[in-house]
């Protein structure tokens, strides 16, 4: 089995090479202050440094089953395991589920695509449309594997949210085939307009609804949690204690007293919209621009920005020679399962600055 | 499959129970002062707060391959990857040899048998004597399983230490027949008199030797490592990432900046093993005078006293009323394969102070 193409860039590429790459949130906007404050608050207390819980501190599972409440979701602090990143939490489940099949977008999250291989899920692809998966598709998948992982605000590659409508199909076909969702939210905060409901709000006992610090305050805490029913919560505590006890309970209480200013979280986060919103907009502009050839649209949330060349070009090729002249992203077929050279393109827009994005693109355009 | 009997009693008991039962370091050893000033140095570049590399960052591996080079055994960053505790070195390790067998010490940590049931490894136990496990049956066992997991130093539970002539015998067996060994070394630290040489320092292609923080400095900050060959390491790295994509970064970069100042963390592990020293005579001397039908001897480092009723007390049964009375301490039978009633217990001897440890032996000696 092969290393994820991502993680290996990020090994290889030096500081002057314009990545496109990670999905890397800008570094200009953590809150260090407001950071440094919760820190200096919670190190007064010498339990910051002991062994906690394996589900995770107290204080932080009730802060984020509160803001599921208050979104229409009752939750409660039973209902969420605290996980090393989001990532921990999909490998959490792929071990729960290990051997089993899996309906899973196309195309969908590398990383949790290697996750699915190395726990021996064998994965049914199906095709992701402008508005979510094809519901025809989907439902004749799903009937089959009964279990799916989906990605419905701004998917990581393809920028895609699920319509309304086809977030109620899902429920229904879920529902009906008695079967589990495993819905990964670590974009969901990250909308330009509006946010979308969850699907798993309507599916409280059949769901896993993944959810992370990581794309919103800071990637180092490594904080990620699932929510679900309280018997499933128990039903995979034994994996998550066995793989590394528990979560850093370091970042846990400095998260927890980070967020006991609610308002100033929801600052943050509309500060992080707004730069995001200029930096899809500008990205989209200099392809446009610069390199109109790549068919693309701007996106409404999230990190990503999806397109194509068409069958004419290999991404997958042409990266090698960008990594020459010192840029690099992440070409298309690493997202699908059978990683067939195709013209697509996953750019990150989100870790560079508005030099780096119109010269990084210049660069590509050169290697065509 | 069951969790583990130690992370169900910590999330059990309340603040008033006097426990002997989990591994947890003294909370008033934690150098409070040096991280908070290490912390306020890592967070003035924002870079701690972002995503890192999946083997951990450059300074702290290097500096823990240092501390090795500078005990005979040559190491560089190359052989190191952090790791999110030592116990997602073993869950790492366990994934990467599942379904194989694997030779272990009986009595062994439980949260190591855990992750091997989890990971469908077959365990086979060879008894644990005064100075390392029995060569002949140990010889016997890993000409099957060509691997095997051991904890030389301190033994968890049973603070047994290997003698040199039998860390010699196992080098040995593992050369002969090309096989592997997990040497897990989170006490190693914590000597009394001296410390021993690590087995995998005669055994660098062959072996993974497993180190922790956890012990010596805090637990919460989830920081352990791998140290294997070089070319070990790169196979690893696959689960590795696949697990947490890496180990908290933020955690990383305070530890890297403490650890500069060599002198004064060795200062703080003499703190450490002066102050269990203390107490693991005053729990033995207790034990004594309390409760002499318990057998035992007085450890040599760790943090585990070990010994028996002998065959007339089920110490399985007995923590039941123990933990109505508010004292608790892990059954000895916990840490077989089979786990048959016997009459032995593990004592955690560290967390708790004069005071508890006098108050608890006496409620313990109440139940019997």
């Amino acid at each position: 089995m092969k290393r994820s193409f991502i993680r290996e860039i990020l090994e290889a590429i030096d500081e002057e090479t314009i990545s496109f790459a990670g999905g890397l949130p800008s570094e200009n906007l953590f809150p260090t202050q407001d950071l440094k404050e919760a820190t200096l608050k919670a190190i007064e207390n010498p339990k910051v440094y002991q062994y906690t819980i394996s589900n995770g501190i107290n204080e932080l599972r009730e802060q984020i089953a509160l803001r599921y409440t208050n979104e229409g979701f009752a939750t409660t602090k039973e209902n969420i395991l605290i996980t090393t990143g989001s990532q921990q939490a999909m490998y959490i489940l792929a071990k729960f589920f290990e051997n089993k099949d899996i309906t899973i977008e196309e195309p969908s999250y590398l990383g949790a695509m290697n996750i699915f291989r190395l726990n021996n899920l064998k994965m049914d692809g199906v095709k992701l449309e402008d508005d979510g998966v094809n519901i025809e598709e989907f439902e004749k998948s799903f009937k089959k594997t009964k279990l799916t992982y989906l990605i419905p605000d701004f998917q990581n590659p393809s920028a895609t949210t699920y319509s309304l409508e086809k977030r109620d199909e899902i429920v229904k076909i879920v529902e009906k085939n008695d079967g589990y969702l495993i819905e990964d939210s670590p974009y969901s905060e990250l909308f330009f307009d509006k946010k979308m409901p969850y699907i798993s709000a309507k599916l409280p006992k059949n769901s896993f609804h993944l959810g992370s610090f990581s794309k919103t305050l800071v990637p180092s805490y490594r904080i990620g949690w699932i929510r679900a029913d309280e018997k499933l919560i128990q039903s995979i505590m034994i994996i998550k204690e066995s793989i590394d006890l528990h979560s850093s309970g370091f970042s846990q209480y400095i998260l927890a007293e980070y967020l006991k200013d609610e308002a100033k979280y929801e600052k943050h986060l509309q500060e992080i919209r707004d730069d995001y919103n200029k930096k899809a907009s500008y990205f989209s502009e200099q392809l446009n621009l610069i390199m109109p050839e790549f068919k693309h649209e701007k996106p409404k949330g999230g990190m990503f920005l999806y397109g194509t060349f068409g069958q004419g070009v290999d991404t997958f090729a042409l990266v090698q020679e960008c990594l020459k002249k010192k840029v690099v992203y992440v070409p298309g077929n690493q997202f699908y399962i059978d990683k067939v050279p195709n013209g697509e393109i996953r750019f990150n827009y989100t870790h560079s600055n508005f030099e780096q994005i119109e010269k990084g693109i210049k660069l590509i355009k050169s290697c065509l």
